[in-house]
C-alpha cells in the first residue's frame, strides 16, 4: 500500500523558495508517514508581493489541484493564502493555507500573537484576511520588515531585522507568540525564537503539520 | 539519539478511555517520529462531567507536567481543557488542549463549525471557553447528545444519535464541519463523517497532530 | 468641458444582464450629471455562480480598469464583488463593489438587514465577505431563492418567490431592510418593497449612487 | 411633473453654516435631478458642541420633518446625527444622518478610516455612536483638532491643523481614508485630500449622495 | 449629619408607577443607609412607549438633575435610559440608567440573559442600546409581551404571560437569567423567578442597588 | 427574624487583607441591612499572584460555600475571580466575583475603563477573563504597578504609583473610569479618585454592593 501524499505548492515560480520549503519540512518527513512533496507553480510570478500577484495564481492553483489525483491533501505556501477557496470548491480533499494555519497554531501557544510581514503594504491585505477569518481578537499587532521577498531570502541582515521587529511586537504590542508572515523565513525560526524567548511559528510548517493530521486520520 | 516524546494525559481515571486514546492516535505513531504515550491521571475522577470535576484535576495535571522531564510536549485530553493555563505556567514546553485544537482545526476545513457535546450542561462551559478564546465568530451551534460519558463510550446507539445531532447542526444551524466535543468519541469519527458528508474533527487527534508539529520543528 | 464618466462593469458576459443594469440605472442619468455607462466584460463567464466564476474575472476586470482612462469611477456589478481589491490596487480612482455598497446603504435605512441570495451555496461566500468587511453585527439573516441566475432573470415566479423569502427574513429573522443579493433583480425592487413594507435595496443602484457622489465631489 | 426634493436640515441656527452646506452640495444639484434645499433649524443652538445641544434639537427636528410634506428625503447635517431615530419614527421617507453616511462612505474607499473631530470631548460621543452602529471594526482612530466650531469655520489655520491631524491618523494610526467629523469642513476637503494622498470624505456630501439615490430610485 | 439621598426619577407622569417603584425599593431603605426618594417627572408623558416619548424627557430630566442639589445620586427609571448621557454631562454625581444596570446585574448571575420587553417595537431600540453599550455578546434573546404599559401595570394575566415568555427565553433561546425590560414589573419578580427557576432581575432594583454602593462608598 | 448574611471570602490566608476588606466594607454595614462578614480561606496561599495560586483555591472555596448554610450570598474577594464557576455550580445562592463586579460597575460610570494591575504577569490572565466575560469592547487598557501584593499593601509609595499609572490610563489610553485590579487597594480609592478626577472603583465594594442588592430583593 502506497503512502498518502501531501503536496505543498509554492505559488511563485522561484525554485529556490520551493527548495527552501522542502528543507524546512524535512523534520516532518517520516519513513512510514505521508509523503511530503514540494512543487513550484510554473505559472506563478517570481514573487507574490501584491494583490495582483496573489490573484494571478488562483486559477492556476485550482488547475494544479484538479490535475493532481495522486495527492491526499494540499498546502498553498504563500502567506496570502491565494486561491484557497477556489481550490476547496474543486475538491473535498483538504486544502490548507499557511496564513490561516500559522495564526491558528500561534493561538495554541499564547494568548496574543504578532505577525512579522515583509512589506508594509502586505499588512492591510493580511488584516483584511484575519478579519475574514474572524481571528482578530487575539492579534497584538503586525509589523513590517520593510524588505523585499528577495532581500529576506538572501540578505545577511534579515535575522537581525526580524529580531528587532519581533522585540517591538513583544515589548511594545504585547505579543506572546510570533507568526512569521512569509513562506520563506523558515530557516530563521529557531534563532528568532531563541532571541525573543517566545514561540515563533513558521506558517508552512504549521500548515503541513495540520495536513499531515488530516491525512493520517482520514482512514 | 532518542525520539522526543508527546505525552497525552487523560485527566479522568478511566483506563478504558486512555486505551481508546492510544488506539485513536495510532495513525500518528511513526517509527521515526515522536513517541506518543497516553497516560491516565490517577488522581482524576472517573469522568469529567462538571466544573467540579474539571477543577479537581488542574493541580494534579500541573504536578504531572512538573514531574515529567522526559516529555517534549503535553496534550490534555478532555474537552474542557482543564488546567491548561496552570500547566503552561509551569513549563515552556508546549501544553495543548484538545478543545482549542479541535476548534482551530475545524477552522481549516470549513467556514463554520458545530460541536456535538455529550450533555446539555457542558455546553454553557464550552461556550464560555470559546468566548475566552475569541473564537465565537464561526460557531454555528453546539448541540448535546444528552448521554452520559459512560453511555457514549459503551452504547450501541451512540453513532446513530451522533448522526442525528450532526445532521441538525449541518442542516438547521448551517455547520459545515463538526467537532466531536469529547475525548472518547474518536472511533465514530469516520462513520460520522461519511454519514454527514462534511469534515468531522476528533479533538484529541487534532491536538496531538499540533503537538507533533511543535515537537518535530523544535530543533 | 466633458462630463465625468462612471463605468459599470457587468463581469459576466450576458449582455441581457448588462442591458438590465442600464435600464435600472436610468433614474440616475442626469443631463448635466456624470455619464453612466454599462459595459459587459467579454472575458467573463455567462453567469457568476461559483468561486471559480468569481476568481476567473479578477484579472480581466483589472485589465479593463487599467485600459480605461476615460472613466472617473468604476462599479463592479456582481454581488460577490470579484476583483475589487486587485482593481483598487491598479488605480486611485474609486472602484466600488455592489455587495459592499448594497449592505452599507441598507444600514442607512434600518437597524438590521436581510439578504436574498439566489442560491444556497452563495451564502457561505457572502457571509465570509461580510465578515471580511466587519459588517456582521447588523445582519439579520441571508436566505436563498434556490433558483439559478437564469431563472431569476427570466422566470415569472421570481417576484412571488422573492416576496416569500423577504417575508421570512422580515418576520422570522427580524430584518427591517432587505438587500437583493444579485445584480439582476433590480426590476423587482419596487414591487418587493411594496409587498414587504420595508426598504429594499438594489445593490447596483446603491453602488452607482455612491460612485456618482465620489465623482461629483472630486473637484 | 415636479422634481422630488431633498431637504438638508442644519440643526444649528447659524445661517452661515447652512449657506456653506448649500455651497458644498452644488455639484449634486442637477437640472433634472432632485432638488436639494438647505434649511436652518430656527430652534437650534448656534452650534452643537455638547450632548445638551444635540438633545435640544431632537424634537424640533421631528416637528420639522412632520411639518414638511413636500420633501422626499431628509438629511440631518450635524456629525452627532441628533434626532435620527425620532425622525425616522415619524415618517417612512428616508432620513439620513451625516455621521453614519460619512463613515459608511469611507468604508467604500479604504480598509480603515480615521475621523477628525473638532473637540476632544466630542470623541467619546462619536465612539459611543460608532459602537451603536456596529461599525467599530474598521476605525483606525479619531483625533481632535481642539478648536471650537467657530474657529474651524473662520480660522486661517484650520486647514494646516487638519493636515497635521490627518497625517497623524494616516501615519501613526494607519487610517487609509479620513472622515471629516463636522458639517462645516467641506471647503477643506479637496485640499486635505491632496495633502494626505488618501480619500477624504465630507459627511454631508456623503449623506446627500445617498439621499439622492434613495429618492431617484424610489419610483 | 444628614443621610445622603438617592433620587429615583420616574420619567413618565404616571404617579401610580412612581408609587410602585417606591414599594419595590423598600427592601433597600435602611434606617442608617442612604435615603431613597422616588419622584415623578411632571413634564413626562403618561407612558414612554416610543422614541418620541423617550426623547421628550431628556432635557426635562437634565433640568431636574441640575435643579436638585440635595441628591447624591440619580436613577432614571425607564428601560430606555432616556437622557442618561445628557444628565451625566450636567453633573459629576452618579446618574444610573435602569436598562444598563439591569443587564449588568444579570451578567453577575448567569452566562446569558434574556429580556422581556413590553412591546415588539421597543425591542429594536433596546438592541440598538445594547450594541451601544457593547453588551451584545451574552444576550440570548429579547421577546415581547405584546401588551401596553398600562396592561402590564394593571392586567391580571400579566404574570402568566411573563412566565410564558420567560420560558421561551429559557428553553428556546438558552437564557439563564431574565431581565424584566420595564420599570413597572417589579412586583412580579419573585413569582416569575420561582416559576422559571433562574434569576430574574428587576432593573430598577438593580440600578438603585448600584447607586447605593456609589453613594455609600463616596466618602 | 435574623438578618441575611453576605460572606466575603478572602481566598488568600493573609488575615491583614481580610481585616482590610472588613474596614473597606463598613459603609455598607447597615443596622437593619444584611450582615456582612469577611472570612479568610485558611487553605489559601499567603497571596494570589499566579495561575497556580488561583487554581489552588477553587475547590477549597467550593467546600467553604458548601459548608456554609448560614449565608445568603458569597463574594470571592480576589481580582482573578478564582473558583467562581465551580462555586456557582454548588449552590443557587448568588456567588459574585470582584473582578466581574468591578468592571460591570465601572461600565455604569464611564464609557471606557482602565485597570490598574499589581503585576505585569497578571494582565494576561485578566484580559483572558475579560474576553471570557465578553466585556472587552469598553476596555481602554490595563497597566501594572509592577509591585508585589505585599508592597502595595504596605508600601508608602503605593498611592503615588497608582496615581501615575492612573494618569497614564486616563491621558494616554483614554480611560474615563478606573478599576483597581486587586482586593487590597480599597483604602487608596478616594485619594486616587480625587487625584485623577474620574471615578475609581474598588472591586470588592462593587461586588458586595451587588450582593447586597441580590440579598435584599430576594424575598
Amino acid at each position: 500500500m502506497s503512502r498518502p501524499r501531501i503536496t505543498v505548492i509554492n505559488p511563485n515560480s522561484n525554485q529556490v523558495v520551493t527548495d527552501g520549503l522542502a528543507a524546512a519540512l524535512r523534520p516532518l518527513m517520516f519513513a512510514d508517514g505521508p509523503e511530503i512533496v514540494c512543487e513550484t507553480l510554473q505559472e506563478g510570478p517570481f514573487g507574490i508581493e501584491s494583490q495582483k500577484d496573489a490573484d494571478s495564481v488562483t486559477l492556476p492553483l485550482r488547475r494544479f489541484v484538479e490535475g493532481d489525483n495522486a495527492s491526499s491533501a494540499f498546502v498553498i505556501a504563500c502567506y496570502s493564502d491565494p486561491g484557497l477557496h477556489v481550490c476547496r470548491e474543486a475538491t473535498t480533499r483538504p486544502v490548507l493555507g499557511i496564513a490561516e494555519c500559522g495564526v491558528l497554531t500561534a493561538l495554541t501557544r499564547a494568548d496574543s500573537f504578532g505577525v512579522i510581514a515583509i512589506a508594509q503594504r502586505s499588512i492591510r491585505r493580511h488584516i483584511r484576511y484575519l478579519r475574514q477569518m474572524g481571528l482578530m481578537d487575539r492579534l497584538a499587532a503586525e509589523r513590517p520588515l520593510d524588505m523585499t521577498v528577495a532581500e529576506t531570502a538572501s540578505g545577511e541582515g534579515t535575522l537581525a531585522k526580524m529580531i528587532a521587529v519581533g522585540r517591538a511586537l513583544k515589548d511594545e504590542d504585547g505579543a506572546s507568540a510570533i507568526v512569521m508572515g512569509c513562506a520563506g523565513m523558515a530557516r530563521h525560526r529557531k534563532n528568532l525564537e531563541d532571541a525573543l524567548g517566545i514561540p515563533v511559528i513558521d506558517p508552512t510548517q504549521a500548515a503541513v503539520t495540520m495536513a499531515l493530521g488530516a491525512v493520517a486520520f482520514a482512514g
